[in-house]
C-alpha cells in the first residue's frame, strides 16, 4: 500500500493531486458537532474520547479529508500545568500569570497522568481511520505564552510584550517551561499514534521581525529538535500573519511551514525556500463566496503553488463556525477536481 | 526660512535628522487630553474647533513633534454621507449598510457645510502651529466601508467580505461613492490649510493579496488622482498589516507608504521602490519597554532605514492610550539624537 497523499506531501514526494485538509475542520459549522455541543461543554468534548473520536472522524466521513486532526484544544495544557482554564461565552479564560512565582511553579505535565482522556481519543480514532493520517498538535510556546499571560485573548498583546520587555528573564524561563511542555505533549501524541503533528504560532505575527529572533526563534528550535520522532513524523509549523518574517520562522524549522492567505503562498515558498513543504492558503472567508468566486480562488492558489511537490491546501486558519458545510463540501471537491488537472 | 523637516523628508530631500510624529499622537494617552475628555464626550471634542485645535496643539507643544496632525476621526465623514453614528465605550457603533439601496441613499458630503467644524479647526491650528507643518487625513475606502458594512470593528470582517464577493456590484459602488467622499475630504483640508495628507487603510490587511488587487487598488489609484494637490502637499498611504502585497500598495500610490511593524522596514521600502518615502514602523507596545530597551528598537529602525533620505519616523499603528507621556517624549528625544548622530 503505497503511503497515504499527506504524508507524502509533507516529505515533498510527487503526488497524484494536492492534499487537502481545513485547519478547525471539526467543530461548530458541522451539525453534527453542534447536536453533541448541545449535550456536552466543549470542555466535556474535549475530555471524552470516545466523544473526541467521534468529532475528529466528522468530517473526514462528511468530506473525505485528506488527514484527520484530533479534536482538543491548544489551552489545554495549560491545566496541566496546573493554571485554572475555563471556557466562557466570550472565549478562553485562564489566571493570569505574569510573576516569577507564578512561573516557577508551573510543571511539565506527565501528558499520559495529566491529558489521558487525548491520548486514548487518538487510539480510538486511529482504530477508526483507516489509511487517512491522524494529525496530532500543540500551540507553540509564544502563542501559549501569550494566552497564559494576558488571561485569554488579546488585541493589543500589550501584557505580553511587558512582560518580555521589562522581564525577560521571566518570559524566557516562561518560554522554556511552555516548550519542554509542548515537546512532551507532541512526543505522547506520536506515541500513542499520531502520524504527523502541527504546531500553531497563532498569535506570533503580532512580533515584529527582530522581537521574534530575539524572544521566540531560540525556543522554536529548542521545541522542534525535541521532537523525539523528527524525520519519521512530518511537522507542520503553522504561523499567522508572520508574513513580515517568514524567513526567521523557516530557520526554527519544521518540515511543512503553514501560512495565512495575507502572502500569496509562491512568495512565501520562495521566501522560506523549497527545503520544506508549504500548507495554506485560502481566505477562510471565501468559503462565503459563490461557487465560481471560491473556484476562482482555490484555481489562484493553486496555480500559485505549482507544479513542484510539497503543497498542502489548506485555509490560511481555522473554518469560521458560520461557515454552510456544502461550502466545505464543494472547497474539497475542488481541489481534488482542479489539482488532478494540473497534475494530469 | 527653509522647508519644514518633515515635508522635505516626504518629498525625499536630504534632512539633517528624522523628522518624528506618531499616529494617534493627540489623545487618551495624555493628561491634558483627558482632562477635557471629563468634560467632553469625544464627538464633542471632535465637533468644537476650539477644542479639536487645542487637542491637536497638545503633543507639539509637549513633545516637539515634527509634524501635527488634525484631531478628528476617520468615521465621522459616514454622518456627512447620511449614516447614523455614535461612539459607545465598545468602540463605534454604525447602522450596517448592506443593501444596494442604502449603498445608493449614500451622498458625497459637501465638507464645508457638513463637517464645516473640522475645516475651522484646522484654521485654528495653523494660526498658533507657527512653522510645524499640519497632517490632515481621512480613512481609505475599504477601511470606511468596513465600518459601514459590519457596523463597527471587526475580527473577521465577515460582512465585508461576504458583501464583496456576493455582491461586487453593490460593494463597488460604496466604494466608489466613499472614494468620491475621501477626495473631498482630502480636498477640502488642503483648502483649509493642511500642509500634508495621509490616508489610512487600517484595515485593508484582512484581505488576500488578490482581493486587494481585485477589490480595492483601483480605487485607491482613483483616489490618488482625485486629489487637487498632489505633487505640491505630499500623500502618505499608510497600511497596517499588508505586508503581503506591498507592490500593490505601492502601484496604488502616495508620496510616502506607511507600514505597520511587522515587516522590516528596510525590506518594505525595497518592495515599494525608492520613488517612495516610507514611514514607520515602531511596536507601538515598545514604548513600555525599560529606556535601553526602547532605545535599541528605535536604533534598529532607523538602522535599517539607513542613510537614503525618505524616511520619516512613526510607530507601526497609533500610540495605545495606556502608555505613559514620558516614554512619548523619551522616544521623540531618541530619534533626534540618534538620527542627528547617524547624520553627522
Amino acid at each position: 500500500m503505497p503511503e497515504p497523499l499527506f504524508l507524502r506531501a509533507c516529505w515533498r514526494e510527487e503526488v497524484e493531486r494536492t492534499p487537502v485538509w481545513l485547519m478547525r475542520q471539526a467543530g461548530r459549522y458541522m451539525r453534527a458537532y453542534r447536536e453533541m455541543r448541545r449535550r456536552h461543554s466543549f470542555m466535556e468534548l474535549c475530555k471524552n474520547p470516545r466523544l473526541a473520536a467521534e468529532i475528529t472522524l466528522q468530517p473526514v466521513r462528511a468530506f473525505g479529508m485528506d488527514a484527520a486532526i484530533i479534536f482538543s484544544d491548544i489551552l489545554l495544557i495549560a491545566e496541566g500545568m496546573g493554571v485554572r482554564l475555563e471556557y466562557t461565552r466570550a472565549g478562553p479564560r485562564l489566571e493570569p500569570l505574569r510573576t516569577p512565582e507564578q512561573v516557577e511553579s508551573l510543571r511539565v505535565p506527565d501528558v499520559s497522568t495529566q491529558m489521558p482522556y487525548l491520548l486514548e481519543a487518538i487510539k480510538l480514532v486511529k482504530q477508526k481511520l483507516g489509511s487517512t493520517p491522524l494529525i496530532g498538535f500543540a500551540g507553540a510556546p509564544f502563542t501559549l505564552a501569550s494566552y497564559l499571560i494576558e488571561g485569554g485573548t488579546s488585541r493589543s498583546f500589550m501584557q505580553t510584550k511587558r512582560l518580555m520587555f521589562t522581564s525577560p528573564g521571566t518570559f524566557s524561563e516562561l518560554m522554556r517551561r511552555l516548550t519542554d511542555a509542548v515537546a512532551e505533549l507532541l512526543n505522547a501524541q506520536v506515541e500513542a499514534g499520531a502520524d504527523a503533528l502541527q504546531v500553531f504560532d497563532s498569535w506570533v505575527g503580532c512580533l515584529s521581525p527582530g522581537d521574534y529572533e530575539r524572544y521566540v526563534l531560540p525556543h522554536m528550535r529548542e521545541l522542534m529538535s525535541g521532537i523525539d520522532a523528527r524525520g519519521e513524523v512530518p511537522v507542520i509549523h503553522f504561523v499567522n500573519q508572520a508574513g513580515g518574517f517568514l524567513e526567521s520562522v523557516s530557520r526554527a524549522g519544521g518540515d511543512v511551514i503553514g501560512v495565512d492567505w495575507r502572502v500569496p503562498i509562491d512568495i512565501a515558498w520562495r521566501r522560506i525556500g523549497y527545503g520544506f513543504g508549504i500548507q495554506g492558503n485560502l481566505d477562510p472567508m471565501a468559503l462565503f463566496a459563490p461557487e465560481h468566486e471560491l473556484e476562482l480562488r482555490v484555481e489562484e492558489v493553486l496555480e500559485r503553488a505549482g507544479a513542484r511537490p510539497g503543497h498542502i491546501f489548506n485555509l490560511g486558519h481555522g473554518v469560521h463556525r458560520a461557515t454552510p458545510e456544502r461550502r466545505v463540501r464543494l472547497l474539497v471537491e475542488l481541489v481534488r477536481r482542479l489539482s488532478s488537472r494540473r497534475a494530469g
